[in-house]
């Protein structure tokens, strides 16, 4: 994590969801981690609003310290696996039914009456057939007896992938992994007992060849062999960096993973596997494999036991991945009696809409203003970003960190757009209006496309910009129309839908409110909609922690049709339809 | 193969079973081998025994040609076993049915209506689930599309081990290996044809680390991991080197070896994996495995596809190994309606017995003298090595390769002390008599135990010495009581065996009429004695070709019985008595 920032900004920029409210103010104590070692001394803030035993246990407001040096924290993202449990109002997502378990036996000597060899005597003591790779044979006999035969044995499913002399009472450890085309989020988990032990994020350092996934297939496509080995190179180089920083604070070795469950887009999946994604990149747009494969992390190259277990988890097609149906996984869509819509955006947006009976999915190309990127004052949702505007009477807004502002993120875009349309500022069509007689008339500048309303009256102003409007107004109305399209394909009105999820880690920070404003969904899904934070890595965490999870991801992956916009009949008239606003009761004709 | 021996020599040397009657001196027509390349002129002998087709299609007997230069030969060692099971008198032992196989495969490409993965379109195409492994999937796309959606896969059972655009013709290949204490032998075969392509052996390397497996045992213990690593190191090595030597001549590369199959004795085998094989070393004398072992080639570093499977046959017992297994399987002993013996007798002798519903095995340790060690004029078999010895009035002898006799090899040695036998020279208690009023007293020198009877008239002559018969009755004492302790644990006698098997490089060498006169074996057996060469090679080429035979391996080494000879009651009493000759008709009282 970057040094000085406040742990709460540095969580959210690293792509890690945590609940907050108040935007790192203080003032809504939502934000909560917990320190796994010196804890620092609580701020007024910490005491308010959190109790005696949290504060000795040493749980503290995120947003109350600032990243000092290296911090082992436990961010309590697996109690959202439960809200979202809850929230998705039917069975529970997931027992804790490992694959990865350690048992430790006390196997009887050989002698001259009970000559089985130390394998055979190892799978009578199991009672049960095991698969013992050659490197973990190679220690076994060295293993018994340095124990007096009595052994710790690692598996992941029927493999052992590991042994070692004696009783071992901590681990296995899991790791799950959230391949994002900007950035790389990691958990640690002790599969054991069923906890997450850290999360880090780190930014994928293949941006270097390209913001998103086309340029990176373009790289492989112009380097040939050695651009895909660069691409892997660098990817997992920064794995590996993820890893050693999950790993150390907690006193653990790479070794100790067991096993992995990896999700990503299609893209970010190929080049994660070495595997060439230029199929991706031209029509019919197929990717090499979709259903969910198991790999050994030698074959990887991942930083990990090499004989542990990686699962990457089923793609849907060349644009919908194993991050979807994570997220699918983690909402419990497949489960779900009646319908639920799923949007989860970050680099790129991916909707599903569906029950268990059927799902429908698309992805939607919402370009760069949702990450900040094409916006005149846009910055990525880190520290000193402005996340949220009101204009009520004056204009209030807040920054991530809580220092000054520097930029305006994507969920600050889409507050400002949605309170310049409820006040009438922006009209239907996305025009800036000049505003004369408003209260906000001294805030707008300029004229036509130059036209710009100034949020900020500090030395540096920061602006919202007709042309950043216009950016906005391409993003949420690609969004819109994949959600249209999905909607008339199972021939369902916005009315049927029982729940709405909002994931990624843009999507889950917006403000509902704010989402049905711009039109991004239709108003009448406000009260159903609920923000789930990074529902990929939960469904890559569930996916190591049960291990029924993993079975349940494949069906997912075979029961989504998926829907490619670019076939849909009138797709650039329904999309330029959509990239209106709706229209607002205050709106001034002007 | 050394240069400048005869080919007959040199395979048998080799371990390499090849029929042969007269000895290598082109009088029996049997030892015929094929040119692959520039078959050499025929000689008279050639001319003799072998048609104008067979001349012209390159056979030649082996006896009458030398190694000048690196050869390429068809060794018709498949016909043995099509030999052994018409002997084996029941079904034949094993049909063409490899798991490893190729599959050329014409695909749909992708399109707009059929958006399906590449690998989702392989298996739909071969309509059964196949397990590709990293390392294949990264060729899957290029290769669909070098050969237009056109491809060869190579699979061994269910894993796709390699891709290729387009059709292949040929292949795939497997790699039997025999690793002996003393000598490796490996066969290259046409899987697909069900041809062995190519034969070669190589003294194992590790014999300088000792010759017999307690002293390798002994160097891993004293030097540790890195005496281990250094014994697996020579052996892999070799075994490249044999590899090397095998595909090469036959223009294939060693990646195109795609399936192993390696049998040998369990220490061996221990070695081979690089798995410590100390507990065999000491009582209860276990190994640490037993069970036939399924490894990837990558795992053991063997020279071949990486992705390739290797089998290694069960082991029975620390003593019992793959190689006895193997042995039986080419025998067809666990399909036998009656009673079987096998005796595998190279640096260590096996011995079972038994038939389809049972069967018990024991190990002997027979001492170094069946190899020519410990014996005054010994050496091993291999040119120049007196292998037959005849005493009809005179002295006959036969030289491997027919020139200069050097020394006696151990059937040449079985053959004299036989032969001394019947005309009384050598009494029952071992005896070497003075044979005064003999026609033989001029060839007898010395008194007591340096007395010698001298075999051949040359300027060195060579002799078998008193010593050298007692070092025989050793080694025959410890078969015999082998032979009697399993007789007597089924609880039969030598009239209700059906069928003798003698193995191995020396044991099928032996006549068998010699075997029985030193008392090797009752005399009752002789008309059921056949010698089936390398059974054990044999049986890790069947495991390849017919992947049931595979299956068989694993049910003969749960039906073998292991006795453990030195757990035998009276054992000291039991081998003193068996160190005694047969008597005589002839036996001179003195």
């Amino acid at each position: 994590m970057p040094l000085g920032e406040t742990i709460f900004s540095a969580l959210r920029a690293a792509g890690i969801s945590i609940p907050g409210d108040c935007g790192g103010q203080g003032r809504c104590g939502r934000c909560k981690v917990r320190f796994l070692e010196a804890a620092p001394s609580p701020t007024p803030a910490d005491s308010r609003f959190l109790s005696e035993e949290e504060l000795s246990a040493g749980w503290r407001l995120s947003c109350q310290h600032r990243v000092e040096h290296d911090l082992t924290l436990e961010v309590p993202t697996l109690g959202e696996v439960a809200q979202v449990k809850v929230r998705s109002g039917g069975e529970p997502l997931g027992s804790l039914r490992p694959q990865a378990v350690q048992q430790t036996l006390t196997i009887p000597p050989p002698s001259r009456d009970d000559q089985r060899a130390d394998l055979e005597r190892l799978r009578a003591a199991l009672g049960e057939e095991v698969e013992v790779p050659l490197s973990v044979l190679v220690k076994l006999p060295e293993a018994l007896r340095a124990g007096n035969f009595q052994i710790t044995l690692t598996r992941v499913g029927r493999k052992v992938v590991a042994v070692e002399p004696g009783a071992r009472a901590k681990g296995p450890y899991g790791l799950a992994l959230d391949i994002g085309t900007s950035t790389l989020a990691a958990y640690l988990l002790d599969l054991g007992r069923g906890e997450e032990l850290l999360a880090k994020a780190l930014a994928n350092p293949q941006a270097a060849f390209g913001a998103d996934v086309l340029s990176r297939i373009g790289y492989v496509q112009e380097h040939g062999q050695k651009g895909l080995a660069e691409l892997k190179g660098r990817l997992l180089e920064a794995i590996g960096q993820l890893v050693e920083s999950l790993v150390g604070p907690v006193g653990l070795s790479p070794g100790e993973i067991v096993q992995a469950a990896v999700v990503g887009n299609p893209t970010m999946i190929h080049l994660f596997a070495g595997v060439d994604p230029s199929s991706i990149g031209q029509a019919p747009f197929t990717p090499v494999w979709k259903r969910g494969m198991t790999f050994q992390a030698r074959e990887l190259g991942l930083q990990m036991n090499p004989e542990g277990i990686v699962h990457v988890l089923p793609l849907v097609s060349g644009y919908v991945g194993a991050d979807t149906v994570a997220a699918v996984l983690a909402c419990g869509l497949h489960r779900a009696k009646g319908l639920a819509l799923l949007l989860d955006l970050g680099t790129n947006g991916e909707i599903v809409l569906g029950g268990r009976e059927r799902m429908v999915a698309c992805s939607a190309a919402a370009g760069p203003a949702f990450e900040g990127g094409r916006i005149a004052c846009g910055m990525p949702g880190v520290e000193g970003a402005i996340f949220r505007v009101e204009l009520n009477g004056g204009v209030r807004y807040q920054v991530l960190g809580g220092g000054e502002p520097q930029g305006l993120c994507g969920t600050g875009l889409v507050d400002a757009v949605a309170a310049l349309l409820a006040i009438g500022l922006i009209d239907s069509h996305g025009r800036l209006l000049p505003g004369d007689g408003t209260p906000f008339a001294a805030r707008i500048e300029g004229e036509g496309n130059a036209r710009r309303f100034r949020i900020t009256e500090r030395k540096r102003p920061i602006y919202i910009t007709q042309r950043d409007i216009r950016e906005l107004q391409l993003a949420k109305g690609a969004i819109r129309t994949g959600v249209e399209v999905l909607l008339s394909r199972v021939g369902v009105t916005p009315e049927e839908i029982d729940r709405v999820y909002l994931a990624g880690a843009f999507g889950s920070q917006m403000r509902p409110d704010s989402v049905v404003r711009i039109g991004l969904l239709p108003r009448e899904l406000l009260p159903r909609i609920v923000p789930v934070g990074n529902a990929a890595g939960i469904g890559a965490k569930l996916a190591l922690l049960d291990s029924e999870a993993l079975n349940e991801a494949h069906q997912i992956a075979q029961k989504i049709d998926y829907v490619e916009l670019s076939h849909e009949k009138d797709f650039a008239e329904k999309f330029m339809s959509q990239m209106r606003f709706p229209e607002s009761s205050k709106e001034i004709h002007s």
